[in-house]
């Protein structure tokens, strides 16, 4: 991305192909594809095609979902063959996901019998499930191998795999029975058996699962790959940790959108046209303009309070804000606790305990220094003074508990925590912080 | 986490010390490690201490920094030898970092001295640096050595690595010269020679790169593991995959707390004092008040405009929220995308341009919505309806531009973007917008 390019783009203008070939030979695939990204997709199927078969696929791999769905559109039903044969399971997964379903057809039309199979297999699994983005490509070793055989074995067949760095052990019915690392191979005697070494309490996850529990388990354990099983524990696929690594980072994306009241998105920014963008931006929007009128129409009860002294109205948006923010403090460190698995839904008493004691010590201090504030230069007097100290305090409790418990009424009606209860926070805070001022104000200033 | 360690929790209870013990040995180094982190310290070493020494220090390495400071100041200078000694070096320095200066002297005292100078050098490199992450724990070969020569090495030598699946090939000066995976060996004849099968392109990081770019490197180029060299490309320590993905949920978790305006803190939620949370807390929400009330003086100068026609006050809530919200698209947006390196600087008017065209498509949708609404509905007549959507077409466009450019320019200013840009935009947005609204309404209204 941060890369210098412009000997190549120049390269490029100028239709030296085989100098282009020439430089990418010398790159890192990753950085390879990365300038793939940037030229016209009929330039990079002229560049490809130049390239080492095996190179060209490889670099081809590293390309986006998007860029690759757009160039095998463009290409011969052989050369179709020849990409999807070097891809990975996951990779052509993701890619078809991408594509119209009358390329999907034309693309499983080219390829090997077992792979259409296999491939039609996968694209079955939900989205976001440990299904759609495990990969065939692993190594099974049998039990009864010794050390020389087992790494043999690897040697022979390792180089389609994804990783060989953890084998799996299974039975005749391809149930998972162990896992054994290539360390513990290659430390043990030439003449230990697999059985002898194999981890039997094999951490693993099934092909439902959802991929953000298989990217706590990869942490949790340190894992570089996790085993995926069907419902009869059948070994189907596995997931290894540079996937896991990419769901992390996509699900925290879209945890910042959602509570940022955006539709999630898959594209970078730069990417996205300014359709998509706007239209992932203006449903939440709407929402919550019509809940501003709510909150408006609340207000609109208090109209003889404000008429009467309007100075009652210059508090309001220190009032709502500083409630919107103590509230989005509270939501947004149980919404993370919640997607780290930090918190559960059984801790719902504990957390409004906790936020009740962090509000009163935290609207206490807000208070008190609004309170002198007002004496000291406010020209309301001691009623005034008291009157917006007072809102302020009680605001500050009711937003950072309802704060508190709102993601966690939301995961427990089977909402998105992130979604629900992020963007609605500010407005519901907004609501019932009006209602608290007023309430106090009419009371006390008799109004 | 979720384990049920119910059975465990009454063996602790009864005292039964070495059925506990047992216990442990048949579970996960890392379950057994959460399970100590719910009991006293004192018991969690009774336990330890009961256990197959090596297996001790496994579970013990799997503790939380926090955990690990406090058994550490309790147990007596033989066994803290015994811990350090085979507590990998980056454990040891997090752990390190927890403890008070006087502990620290005391533990330096009890390791063996190369470990001492070592520890001693690590402690120095910064927080956040990739030397304070890495650790000293991995496997040089050398490139004259045939494969068959490697693997005896690496099976010798593997055991104390944190990782034998990457080895390093360095110089006499122990520069590094090139770098080979265990993959590549096994897959070559026996025969060939590392120099032949290494790469010699090595990407790798500097001790005092920051480790979220350290998390960015591994990332994109999947690795298990990258180098880190001193200024004179002299190995000093690697940076595994699992500490990474660490990293990388720790920064987000940063980030996720700034952008709601608290401090950073580095404690679970429900392990946190409600000292602690009340203090990460307050400040922000003490500046942002006062920025409200800044607002709140903005509004006193229209006070004139409000007495005269108070219906404009029940408008507030729905323009500053809206206006809030939209900036807070936008800023999420974009100090995401600086995070991961998908938006740069130098992207600052290609930015403007993007927000200031998604904001005329989104803000001229909700101004129409609201101009039917409150011609429909509103009690104004024309006039307040126009001054209503007109103002919140202004806001918008002001809210998402603000939005787009405020975190390139916290960036630009070698400010956080996280935490300048986000607790900052509803405050900055709502000043504006009622300054808006305001002209417009005197203006349009004629009050």
């Amino acid at each position: 991305m941060n890369k210098d390019y412009s000997i190549l783009f120049s390269l490029v203008v100028e239709g030296r192909w085989k100098a282009v070939t020439l430089e990418l030979e010398k790159m890192n695939e990753v950085d390879a594809a990365a300038f793939l990204e940037e030229v016209s997709h009929e330039d990079a199927i002229t560049i490809l095609r130049l390239m080492d078969k095996d190179r060209a696929a490889r670099i081809f791999s590293n390309l986006s979902d998007g860029t690759m769905a757009s160039i095998i559109q463009k290409v011969t039903g052989d050369e179709i063959r020849l990409i999807m044969d070097r891809l990975a399971s996951d990779d052509a997964v993701d890619m078809l996901q991408e594509v119209p379903a009358n390329i999907v057809k034309r693309i499983l039309a080219n390829v090997k019998s077992e792979d259409r199979t296999t491939l039609n297999e996968f694209l079955r699994y939900p989205e976001a499930s440990a299904g759609s983005i495990m990969t065939n490509e692993y190594l099974v070793l049998r039990k009864w191998m010794d050390v020389r055989a087992a790494i043999e074995h690897i040697r022979r067949f390792g180089s389609d795999s994804e990783t060989i760095y953890t084998c799996y052990v299974t039975d005749a019915e391809n149930r998972l029975e162990g896992v054994v690392s290539v360390k513990n191979l290659l430390l043990a005697s030439d003449k230990a058996v697999v059985e002898d070494i194999m981890e039997r309490d094999v951490i693993f996850a099934e092909t439902l699962d959802d991929r953000e529990e298989v990217a706590h388990t990869i942490a949790r354990y340190d894992l570089l790959a996790l085993p995926v099983t069907d419902s009869e524990r059948r070994l189907v696929g596995i997931i290894t940790v540079d996937d896991v690594i990419d769901v992390i980072t996509e699900e925290n994306t879209e945890d910042f959108e959602k509570m940022a009241a955006m539709a999630p998105s898959d594209k970078p920014y730069l990417k996205s046209s300014v359709f998509t963008l706007a239209r992932n931006r203006f449903l939440w929007l709407l929402v919550l303009m019509v809940s501003g009128m709510i909150t408006g129409g609340i207000l609109a009860r208090y109209e003889n309070a404000f008429s009467v002294l309007p100075v009652l109205v210059t508090f309001i948006p220190m009032l709502t804000d500083t409630g919107g923010n103590a509230g989005s403090q509270s939501s947004t460190m149980i919404i993370r606790g919640l997607a780290l698995a930090e918190i559960d839904d059984r801790d719902v008493l504990k957390v409004f305990w906790k936020e009740l004691r962090v509000a009163l010590v935290v609207g206490a201090g807000l208070a008190a220094v609004n309170f002198v504030r007002l004496m000291l230069v406010g020209s309301g007097g001691l009623l005034v003074a008291l009157t917006v100290a007072l809102s302020l305090y009680a605001t500050v409790i009711m937003a950072k508990t309802v704060g508190g418990i709102l993601p966690i009424a939301a995961r427990k009606c089977h909402l998105d925590p992130a979604i629900m209860a992020a963007p609605l926070i500010t407005t519901i805070v907004d609501a019932f912080s009006l209602v608290i001022y007023f309430s106090i104000a009419v009371r006390l200033l008799g109004i």
